[in-house]
């Protein structure tokens, strides 16, 4: 609950909530009414109410396509122009919706919502929220409709975008500049998971999990929320709701930090020392490169990362080979987006001569498994019951990385669902073993 | 021709040029790169050129009827927040397209691109143009893209759009606040004719007509160019030419005052006193309402004029019958938009006892045929020759209005067409016969 600077409202029976719906839950017109049901509801009930909407079903991939037919390479300043035409039909209908229902409603586009960032089209970063008209609609009791994924970058004026899982971002980020009481993700499915369901049927539903855990699962493929979103809600600490729109149970809510909370189910004489497991979470998206053969002498890593690094990749885990003592030369294999590849394996080749490698390796079809859970350094194991896991299903470790709270694999792709379901199992996360001491986990 | 500020450019050999496509011409990816050539030769020709575009093909419409699935009476303010998004696509895919064949340009919004309009929502008008954005992108010798009818209220920072036609205005608008030498309006037609050629195939282009003949032409019913920007063309003199996107061919330059152009190819003894006769128009979105039964009374017809007014319907012609003697009773016909019909019909309903009208009738089957030229007025034989014309032809004419350069009679609409035909070739406008001393015409 908020206390409010107008004076006139009952501020302890009203909450500010800023409600955020993905495209499929606007995918047509009548899912625009439905939606706009719930929204009318939620302001019925007493509270503030600010919507952030992303564009329609598949209207970001059609403008995509279409743009594709023009050009292959847009210029990123007139995509972005383009790719905003998405919200803007959206939150306009949905406001449309609102006000048919008796409710008085206004949407606005990034710019008029005061969503300020950076001039780095196609994945701009917010860099301020002046919620200046968005506060003045909430105070007149009228709901604000905002464009999500879109913003403006005031040393031009130009619409920026802020890339996939930006309305997820725009919401947190209104939230926290409204000073939200929550921030409501909605979607279609119910929350946060310990493991997708669609590969583990038993996989559970979680009801609370820390921003930590949520963003270890988000890096590590969980796609329920972006991870932009979590990085922007943990440090402005905004309580986030992730939720279905299909449905009035409540869903998942990422808040506070890892530990926090037990489980108040839980058996009194839980050892509250152990290893708190949120969730199995896999990624398929990335690929692995292997520079194979490079002479074992201080700095050629560096040199590799270097290059690699100027080609603009992002990469995630690194595995560096002991070096053969007959020829001094190593191995060294890192992961990255497999988009990254092609731009990244032309800049190593032009660099082959200087480094003096033998050759270079390029491989599509590994998986990652990741286990995510707080106190997982502090007992070993952990790592000890993971890796038994996956040796007793018979499904080969090609790469190893760890953090504070999570342990990640990497796997053939092609046996990476039977990984998560039985790493899922030896962890007891599965919801017909009763109740294990255990929250929290990944989504879709 | 037009000196410039930037001293580097040869400024004797370039035009400033604004040109306007319509939804038809960037209906899909290939027109909309069709056009990219157009737009990139006219550059590269050495002119400065900036553009303004509609939105692609139907999607107008289509935006119109998502909206119209949500809601019978949407706000107008989200109505127009829907409707830019259409110019939004096709204005940055025209931008990519023209980069892509290795020329420089950059999108505007109406907000952009500085068209500033007042706050009627859905038929804004434009108060100002403020084009700084456009003339520093000519200046960097990039072409500048604007998106056609939207437009900024500045009081609330709210887009506004101008109604259909609206992007014609646009350009005239810009063109004007950017000084250019010419704004070249693209359609699919070859440029005004003397009659619609679908209905009358000996229908001629004409070279040049007035801005007074183009508005009257305009206002009765041609469509190939938008009242308004007719209005605002003549209000600051900008030369507008309307030509194909589909040919070279040049088409129909509006400019100057009626009669200040005689035809070159007229033969000298032509008598210059003679009537210059533009063309034919003809309007079928017109409907009547007669009110039947009105006491002959003083007020009574101005106050029926007041609750119409009121209704929102902008009315055209009146007639009022002689009263009759006996009953001290009179009918007042009046023509009017076929969509005000409802409103009007109920406004007048709501004042039939203060009134004491007898009846009501409303009939949409009317049609208009407009005759436009310079001279009228002072040639009597004009309206005895359009009059006798429709009576051979059997045609009956139930209303009658004059101005300084155009006759307009209504007559019944299924036989609009065969009057039409009838008045061009009466007036020797038809292209088989000859060098007639004529111009000009009406389009589409």
């Amino acid at each position: 609950m908020r206390e409010t600077e107008a004076g006139d409202r009952k501020s302890n029976s009203m909450a500010l909530v800023v409600q955020k719906y993905g495209g499929s839950s606007v995918a047509d017109a009548g899912s625009v009414k439905r939606v706009a049901k719930r929204i009318a509801e939620a302001k019925r009930a007493g509270n503030d109410v600010c919507v952030v909407v992303s564009a329609m079903g598949d209207t970001t991939d059609e403008l995509l396509d279409l743009a594709a037919q023009i050009t292959p390479l847009p210029p990123q300043r007139e995509l972005d122009i383009l790719l905003t035409a998405g919200e803007r039909i959206s939150m306009s209908l949905l406001a449309m919706a609102i006000n048919n229902l008796g409710v008085k409603a206004k949407s606005f586009t990034g710019q008029q919502a005061g969503v300020i960032t950076d001039a780095v089209y196609g994945r701009a970063r917010i860099v301020d929220v002046v919620p200046a008209r968005i506060r003045e609609t909430l105070d007149k009791g009228q709901v604000a409709i905002v464009a999500g994924f879109q913003g403006v970058n005031t040393d031009t004026n130009d619409v920026t975008t802020l890339g996939r899982g930006g309305s997820d971002t725009t919401a947190v980020a209104i939230a926290a500049g409204l000073g939200a009481d929550v921030c409501e993700i909605y979607s279609d499915v119910d929350g946060v998971f310990t493991a997708d369901p669609r590969i583990v049927p038993t996989a559970r539903k979680i009801d609370r999990v820390s921003y930590e855990e949520m963003l270890e699962l988000a890096a590590s493929g969980a796609k329920i929320l972006a991870l932009r979103a979590v990085e922007y809600a943990r440090r402005y600490d905004v309580p986030v709701h992730v939720r279905s729109s299909f449905s009035a149970a409540s869903g998942t809510l990422v808040t506070g930090t890892y530990g926090d909370f037990l489980d108040p189910n839980a058996p009194v004489e839980a050892d509250v020392e152990a290893p708190i497991i949120s969730g199995v979470a896999h990624d398929r998206s990335e690929a692995k490169i292997t520079v194979v053969g490079v002479p074992d002498v201080p700095g050629m890593a560096a040199r590799i990362f270097e290059v690699v690094a100027a080609a603009g990749a992002n990469i995630d885990m690194i595995v560096q080979n002991v070096s053969a003592a007959q020829t001094g030369l190593t191995d060294i294999s890192f992961t990255l987006p497999e988009g990254d590849g092609p731009a990244t394996l032309a800049a190593l080749k032009g660099v082959q001569g200087e480094i003096g490698y033998d050759s270079l390796q390029f491989d599509d079809q590994i998986g990652k498994l990741s286990l995510i859970g707080a106190g997982m350094k502090t007992n070993p194991g952990v790592s000890a019951r993971l890796f038994g896991a996956l040796r007793d299903a018979g499904i080969n470790i090609e790469m190893i990385s760890t953090s504070e709270i999570r342990i990640s694999v990497v796997t053939r792709s092609d046996s990476l669902d039977e990984a998560v379901r039985a790493v899922h199992s030896a962890f007891g996360l599965d919801s017909s073993e009763g109740e294990a001491v255990v929250y929290a986990g990944t989504g879709r």
